[in-house]
């Protein structure tokens, strides 16, 4: 077999054969096919597409790559979730504990990330003494035991993923659906769960900006998971503004916190419940979703998903307190009003540019190297459809350093657009896959 | 400029500005831009495409990222000649003495090149002596003086486009018309000829098997050679059967001075008098084709064309006592019919096959490190329309080696299919671009 042989077949709009996938996948990973032919192979993939059976063979591939977790050890169902991704997308911190209080298990290895603001991990250091740095042992006990653990990612899954995604990141062959889900399933498939609820987001603050796409790569991961044996839901949901309110690390643990005490936003209780009620649902822990709401809502009326919370931090060698007292978490040195330049009706906001506010601010990476300040980020005040008047503010700001709050603020301002006459809401679910 | 953006304008259908071609050549022939991103491109490029601004641009980015030939020393307007190659092309050697006897001037710097036969060089070295390893002062002096020289070549003329060719090979990204165009007339640019005749080849022998695609490069490579400001034309001729007779080193310098001599295959002498006349028109030295013909035709009659090639082997070395009797020519040891196995008509020649036929003798390289055996090779007797009866000799084959030559005959027969009603012969030359 010749990878020159395999790329003039698809570029000729032919369908690429298991044995070829696997051959180009290993191949590609192995060093023995080079970068330059596989990103001649993916724009023209990119051109040509793949059909189902493609996709699942390249997803299958990938993810037999490298180590496939094993979670035999855990009892039950294990329910894994996964974000494409937003801002202010603080979702695992409380949807976590709530499931868990169900009795479902989420057995989850995780890794930090580059974004807006930190990945799940970094918001958790927010609690003192807290570690992902578990052993496999201590891992499979923990989940077992209180039905929630956080890996820090060491085992090697999906590297075949990993090396093409860095080559189509630099060859502009990204947007394709295709090489999307298979990208996102495979490493999904080779953590092991049972079953995974997908939160696929759509707007302007989401990798998919048009719903329909959103909706296109809901549908190709759900069925790539149920071709791969797995149990899997996508639920589509809106971020063309920041999910919640608060933007920043320690401000969207307090938020997660909030929530699970019955005070969250509206937007985001509503994801919570909506994935949550899938995890359940398919752990087999409820007949259907209407049954697994109420399961969800109680353990939030009951203070089962705090309690829940308190005991997977302390598991893992973090400080609870701040559970409890959320005035003990990370806290910026300033704190400031964002004043509305006019008034009127907010009728947009640039999502993306919010979460380059905290960036720039200091709470997320702009390198792997970067340090995150875990204190800093904002708070919004003002949603879209909501009404404000000149100089009521649009937002909290936090953080430590003047010049990078001036900077923010502008910015913060310059994300947002005003009506004079209402501007109508829009729903927030936009539809489930299953 | 980013490569990346490039790549995502030309993936969408964009235009490429000429200050973004010329970018993109610098930094890919420097190294800078790597090949997977250049892969990428040539993908997108196949798919999307480049209209004539963008093919100029390439063209002229990829014959400025070397040496430029300086043939200012040399009198008179210097006229190229390019093939796109087939079997049994003998073209070079008696064509260049026919127009160098009406007065043109051909400085041609010429590589040794993989394929069926050897190159133009390595058919010339059958004359013992001769050389290409002259100085530019003796090159550009032989040109001045009796009108041909060929030097090995020693500038490093269009590096890009090799480098570029040397990836597209290996990425299923050769076939895109504007791709093949632009890498011919890079090199026959940075080459300094003023005026450039191409001689375009289309059939089973050839690079181009169908004739439409055929005159979709001619056109392409004339509008390239023009806006480039220099003077082209295209003849676009038959290659569904080897040119002439002979297929081999030695053999064909013997057809070449057989049809200096007067005594040459039709198609072949059809081909040398088309392109000759071209040659000589643009040149300036005839009014039009016809006259130009006719002066051609002259040098044959007169016996100048003869004495020219005879001067030229001499100018460089070589002796040119074989130029009159070709006896002397390197000889094989073998010398064998091949018998048709029927009677009939020939309906086809596949003509890549008796290529490769020439290839299994000795008579060809495979690697660019191969010796190329100068006797070996196929004379055939019956071509396309002819009717041969059974043991009747469709070849003569020339070996040095038994098993090589038993490969070789059966290798050619089957390259041959015969019917039984009469077949009616194609016309040689299908058309002229200019």
């Amino acid at each position: 077999m010749r990878m020159y042989d395999l790329i003039m077949k698809k570029r000729n709009g032919g369908k690429l054969a298991k044995e070829e996938i696997e051959y180009m996948v290993s191949g590609f990973t192995g060093g023995q096919i080079p970068d330059y032919q596989m990103s001649a192979m993916m724009m023209a993939i990119y051109f040509m597409g793949m059909d189902k059976e493609e996709t699942l063979h390249l997803t299958m591939a990938m993810a037999n790559s490298g180590d496939m977790l094993d979670l035999s050890q855990i009892d039950g169902i294990k329910v894994d979730k996964h974000s494409t991704g937003g801002v202010g997308d603080k979702t695992s911190l409380a949807l976590t504990p709530m499931v868990a209080a169900c009795g479902i298990r989420v057995a989850k290895m995780s890794g930090r990330g580059l974004g807006h603001t930190g990945g799940t991990i970094d918001k958790l250091e927010s609690f003192e003494g807290f570690s992902t740095g578990i052993s496999e042992r201590q891992f499979i006990d923990n989940v077992n035991k209180i039905g929630i653990a956080i890996m820090g990612q060491t085992a090697d899954l999906a590297p075949a993923d990993k090396k093409l995604y860095g080559l189509r990141d630099v060859t502009a062959t990204v947007d394709n659906m295709s090489l999307i889900a298979s990208s996102i399933m495979s490493k999904k498939l080779a953590s092991g769960a049972d079953a995974i609820v997908l939160d696929v987001k759509t707007g302007s603050g989401a990798f998919m900006k048009e719903e329909e796409d959103a909706f296109s790569l809901a549908k190709e991961m759900v069925e790539l998971g149920k071709n791969a044996g797995r149990k899997a839901v996508a639920v589509v949901s809106d971020m063309d503004q920041p999910l919640g309110y608060a933007v920043g690390n320690s401000l969207e643990v307090k938020e997660a916190i909030d929530t699970l005490k019955g005070n969250g936003p509206a937007d985001f209780l509503e994801l919570c419940l909506t994935l949550g009620s899938y995890m359940v649902e398919l752990g087999g822990l409820a007949a259907d979703e209407k049954e697994a709401r109420k399961m969800l809502e109680q353990t939030i009326a009951d203070g089962s998903a705090l309690k829940k919370l308190a005991q997977f931090i302390e598991a893992q060698g973090g400080d609870s307190k701040a559970v409890y007292d959320t005035d003990l978490l990370p806290k910026a040195e300033f704190i400031e009003e964002i004043a509305s330049p006019k008034e009127g009706y907010i009728e947009k906001i640039v999502c993306d540019e919010i979460g380059i506010c905290s960036l720039l601010l200091g709470g997320g990476r702009e390198t792997k190297e970067s340090d995150i300040d875990l204190s800093v980020g904002l708070v919004l005040e003002k949603k879209v459809g909501d009404y404000v008047k000149a100089g009521e503010p649009l937002a909290i700001i936090h953080g430590n350093n003047k010049d990078k709050m001036k900077a923010a603020k502008e910015r913060f301002i310059g994300a947002y657009s005003f009506s004079d006459s209402p501007v109508e809401k829009q729903p927030f679910i936009k539809g489930i896959i299953r």
